[in-house]
């Protein structure tokens, strides 16, 4: 473990809580086998031999968590967004994702989004595959490579999609699903199975109850998608009358957080009542601002969430977003809810930079246990920021850097990437 | 003018009217004297004569234009966005904008301004300086010196603001105003003056009609601020009790387009009658989504507008807006609209690619004359894009690449630019 045992030296960003930004200039983070030991300003003596990552000027913060992305859409990143939800979904994801069946498609595919993953911000990411297991596996192969630690979906869904995508049966979905779970048991040590059933329209009521068996037995986190769109939730009414509110529906099969980890995207539209629920069942929300405004899906209410004390964290959401980036996120993230505040609800202040970076960071991360903050017994994801090029006259603090940054700095300013106290390049 | 006559081979993509995108994979562009002669897909035997610039496999689009920038904020890009228009004016701009009095401080500030605006994918730029004439100088020395095409104003402010920035007197302002028209007469060949009153609440009436008669004598083309913001609005109805609304107060001085090409940044909340005048004094409105998000003004019409054959293009806005791309404003202007769609008005249908594609080039060039397209007889300025750095595994076609770079091309992806016909760099 002394690969993992060192000083970090840099102007250091973390979140103390969601409302405040901690920085040290010229600061050091202590590292001892992966975990903050804590950040100094000056070095204390027991720590001086320890191996020096000098990143001086630079800024470092912890990396970034994307709670919510489909791998197999970053094929067509950028391209056809001019559709809502359900339509996009027929139109351009259910054809694309029907390629995965072949693996060869899959590497070359998988093989650019893994490595655009690896060079970006990103070090934590729950991550969507497909329905295909071993396009499935061959992704989760690829990601282990990459050094991050992702959590991958083989995707459940068994009804109101076309026969190239559609699984036969509940009963082939679930075998197949945990054919998969046996097949990939203990095989990574950074990339851990999540249950993930695409959501309610595409799974049938017997599907659902067959993946809470799975769950129970294998005791896995879940990731699915809530009240994204107005059509959307009417479609969830209809094929689940019995349910109080979509999120109610989720519940209804035990498959909506409690004691287990669950992410849920977007929650655009979420009623009081499922708000709610999501704060009882301690469920996770991933918001992604940049694809709920390419899908014309609106703005989630994230100061309410935040007021709430909700889990809370962003995602790209690729390719309802275009971009990988969680730095772009964070800005997206301020952006929309500026607008939701002056189109909207003016009962919901917008977002700030420090909050956005907390759900970003400390947030998000906190899916994955003590991750995303460079506070004592975090682990160490640990992301060095070269923001040179951007030239001003300006002297700036380092909180208004990590500000401008936010608004400013792509994945290739990126200069050094630690995930769990390792370099991963 | 030999080095402006020659072919341009490339993926050729141009509007050919407001909702139409036209592309040539590996066409010929011939330029004649700086002009376009044609497009075709096969190189006439008449010109096979011509030097060849070669571009096979890269996108070449026409040069952007940047209707509305503000040099000297540049310096705090991406800072300080939390507050709204008026405060935000008091807080960043005013201070900052003061520091031009200092040429150094301004040397070092627009040299940074336009080196990056050289980079970028931008040909034609409307600049406000400050209310400064020797950094205003400065800053025109500097973009002629890019080879770009700019018109660039030094603003008129006489009241309402703080004394570090505010001109002493009205007949003081007009007076500077017409030393600097003297100084730079003739002086340029691609910088040229644009009258530049702030906007209603920083010019007094005397200060109005003292600007009304020098663009009078000098024939001025003007560019200011419209209704962009609510405490705004209302101000100005204060202030100038007469006006049936904002922009009949710039009219009211004989300030408002008609004979004279105009710039009205924003236009986010125009009334009817407004947009009304708008279109028949053929003022140009500068649509900014990103400043319009960040300052948390709202998003405006834009479909209203081009539905309305207005003279319409789009503006970075920095720093209201904290990206000088104006590839990042199509972007922007698309997303905005579908969260107005979705938000405000559902009669408006959102922005398609080739709209805000037609919006940055033909749509805000032809304040520059016949700019922003390839057809015959529009000047050429033209943006070589390398998007290899995009990988996928799709085929896609020349308008599918266009479409993907609105949203994920950057500045560093502009790997050659051409200006009126002359290689930029």
């Amino acid at each position: 473990m002394r690969d993992k045992t060192f000083v970090l030296k840099g102007d250091l960003c973390y979140s103390k809580d969601p409302r405040t930004l901690e920085t040290v200039e010229n600061g050091y983070l202590v590292v001892l086998e992966g975990r903050s030991a804590g950040v100094f300003r000056d070095l204390p003596e027991e720590y001086r031999a320890l191996p020096l990552e000098d990143w001086t000027g630079r800024l470092v913060i912890p990396g970034l968590t994307d709670l919510h992305v489909h791998a197999p859409q970053y094929a067509f990143r950028g391209l056809g967004m001019d559709l809502e939800l359900l339509d996009w979904l027929e139109a351009r994801v259910f054809p694309e994702e029907a390629k995965y069946r072949d693996l060869d498609y899959a590497r070359k595919a998988y093989g650019i989004f893994a490595g655009d993953l690896k060079r970006g911000a990103t070090t934590r990411a729950c991550v969507f595959a497909t329905a295909h297991t071993g396009a499935t596996e061959l992704l989760m192969d690829l990601l282990e490579d990459t050094g991050l630690v992702t959590m991958v979906g083989r995707v459940n869904m068994d009804r109101n999609c076309p026969d190239t995508i559609r699984e036969p049966s509940a009963k082939a979905s679930a075998e197949e699903t945990v054919r998969w779970l046996e097949d990939t048991a203990g095989k990574y040590r950074r990339t851990k199975p999540i249950l993930t059933p695409r959501f309610i329209p595409s799974c049938s009521d017997e599907l659902m109850e067959r993946l809470a068996d799975i769950q129970r037995r294998y005791g896995l986190p879940l990731q699915s998608h809530l009240s994204e769109n107005e059509g959307e939730r009417a479609w969830v009414q209809e094929l689940c009358p019995a349910s109080r509110f979509y999120g109610d529906a989720y519940a209804s099969f035990g498959l909506f957080g409690g004691d287990v980890r669950t992410i849920m995207a977007h929650c655009v539209l979420s009623s009081d009542e499922e708000i709610s629920l999501i704060r009882d069942r301690g469920v996770y929300i991933a918001h992604c601002p940049q694809s709920n405004a390419n899908l014309a899906s609106g703005v989630a209410p994230v100061r309410r969430y935040l007021d709430a004390d909700l889990n809370l964290g962003l995602g790209s959401d690729v390719a309802g977003g275009s971009s990988l980036s969680i730095l772009r996120a964070m800005a997206d993230a301020v952006q929309c809810s500026k607008l939701h505040w002056r189109l909207s609800d003016q009962s919901l202040a917008p977002l700030t930079v420090p909050e956005a970076f907390w759900l970003a960071t400390a947030g998000g991360g906190s899916f994955f246990g003590p991750v995303g903050s460079f506070a004592p017994g975090y682990e160490v994801d640990a992301v060095v920021l070269d923001d040179s090029r951007l030239k001003t006259p300006l002297e700036l603090t380092i909180q208004e850097r990590l500000e401008r940054g936010v608004y400013l700095l792509e994945d290739r300013d990126v200069i050094k990437k630690y995930g769990s106290g390792t370099a991963l390049w």
